[in-house]
């Protein structure tokens, strides 16, 4: 077996975003069933549309680490929700190697698919934000990441300094790991200043609805 | 014409999902319209999501007949919807017919496409489960299947079962008749029992929106 | 650079089903990121379906004029909000030409890959409206146009009018013509009468939730 460090990258990234899904899942009180599945689709979603859309397999039907990863995660929740709590902060960590390495993964399988690097940033950033998408659409949450921007703001930044980095014609090892640290830096930076996008305002539409998501703290 | 087994397996099914789609859609004052594609939706929505993922064409592309019988199954419940009140136990029954003929439909294309008995567990599983998923999300409600587990855990269970009988060398013709009937024996006996997964609780997150599903009591 | 009848076609639908998706955002806060890819999701998502059930390249992934354009409508919902107010019987006339569009477009998309008429129906269809469903899956309402169904219908009855022209050997340059215009005067005639389809009644569901979909006025 040849482990490559596209792998690696894919595998870390994978704990992170299912512990995020199966904590979400929890407060929701969903069973043990529903919380591994909201926690394999948080982990395996943004990859899976991104294979279709590229017509290739999804690459957790080639491998079934991503369901054991996913396993080890929901034991995690199981065994320490108590401990997680104080585990705030590392868990913030991971959540952003994650989103910074399937970014970068996503922009390169994009690539090797014969796409132009425009078409690697949407799906780097799909790959990194997606899973989240449908996570909150399964728990009925008005999707995270269309009111939190920084997240999916830090792939997109991501993929503009990958391209600018191929433009700059960088080395071909060197371009993932500075694209990769640019979404992490970004993520973290604009998490500690506290930066967002401004909300769109519609002045022909009242919501009504003044409801807040109740999962807006806890990711 | 030739009429197979499999294609005899998936019509009945489809005629119990749509109805339960259907009847979940009229719950929610839905037009005639949307009704109908909700239970489309229901039938088809496991199989679809399962054909994409293997890169095959959508099964009901191919032959109308699904959108016939999804047809059948509106009019059921247009001209009968005060009958059907007494024929719950019915309705138990077909539902289940279909989850296990889904499941073991499932299981045996991805077969045929050339993955692994673990990938055919996964295919049948979603094939089986995964149109209440997207009805659940059509009506806006967080999917049944996850806080009533027995539903998809029969699914997987079924899966086991057919893993089992290919390892044991079981006759070909025989494995799809005891995995479909490991599933639905599982589905009744739990629910007979009243047997369900424990919910899985994260200390850290209070749910503040105590809301119940409307759609908890109707399946 | 060849440009066909078809890429004019989507073009101007592309710019209508934004603006709807973007001003739906704005009125549920969403961020500016949030607005554009509900605004993106709306005017692509019903062809980026098709094309993944045709086993065809997601159309917006060869040519980056679908992003830019949906750019475009994100700039006039942020500068032109007040405005835009006053602009809905515009608004109306411009998704009207998107939703007959994108039908057509849908259909012989369809046709060429090879699959019947009645999947051309079904296609043109899921072309016209799927956007909109997976929008208002996006902001947590249940999808518009299962309970406004002279929508959705339009598509259908435009392509059974593409499907009786073919039937009648009328000139392929018309047909076309003819069921985008059936589309577009079905929804205007629908709209001046008033008219909808009956709510279907399931007298065994009684829904204690009296949501009002807080979308419904806006469209």
């Amino acid at each position: 077996m040849n482990i490559t460090l596209i792998d690696v990258l894919e595998f870390v990234g994978t704990y992170a975003f299912a512990i995020s899904g199966i904590r979400l899942a929890a407060g929701k009180k969903f069973d043990w069933f529903g919380a591994y599945i909201v926690g394999f689709v948080t982990a395996v979603g943004g990859g899976t549309i991104r294979d279709m859309m590229l017509n290739l397999p999804p690459f957790w039907m080639e491998n079934s680490i991503y369901m054991i990863e996913t396993f080890v995660a929901f034991i995690t929740v199981l065994l320490f929700s108590k401990y997680l709590i104080s585990q705030d902060s590392t868990l913030f960590l991971f959540d952003t190697i994650g989103l910074a390495l399937f970014t970068v993964v996503g922009i390169q399988k994009t690539l090797e698919a014969g796409y132009p690097l425009w078409v690697g940033i949407v799906m780097g950033s799909i790959t990194g934000a997606a899973g989240g998408v449908i996570r909150d659409v399964f728990i009925n949450e008005v999707p995270l990441i269309f009111r939190k921007d920084i997240y999916a703001m830090a792939c997109i930044f991501g993929g503009v300094v990958y391209a600018g980095c191929h433009w700059l014609n960088i080395d071909e090892q060197l371009t993932p790991l500075i694209a990769g640290g640019s979404v992490f830096f970004l993520r973290y930076f604009a998490d500690a200043k506290h930066i967002s996008l401004p909300i769109l305002n519609d002045s022909m539409i009242q919501d009504k609805n003044e409801e807040t998501t109740s999962n807006s703290d806890t990711l």
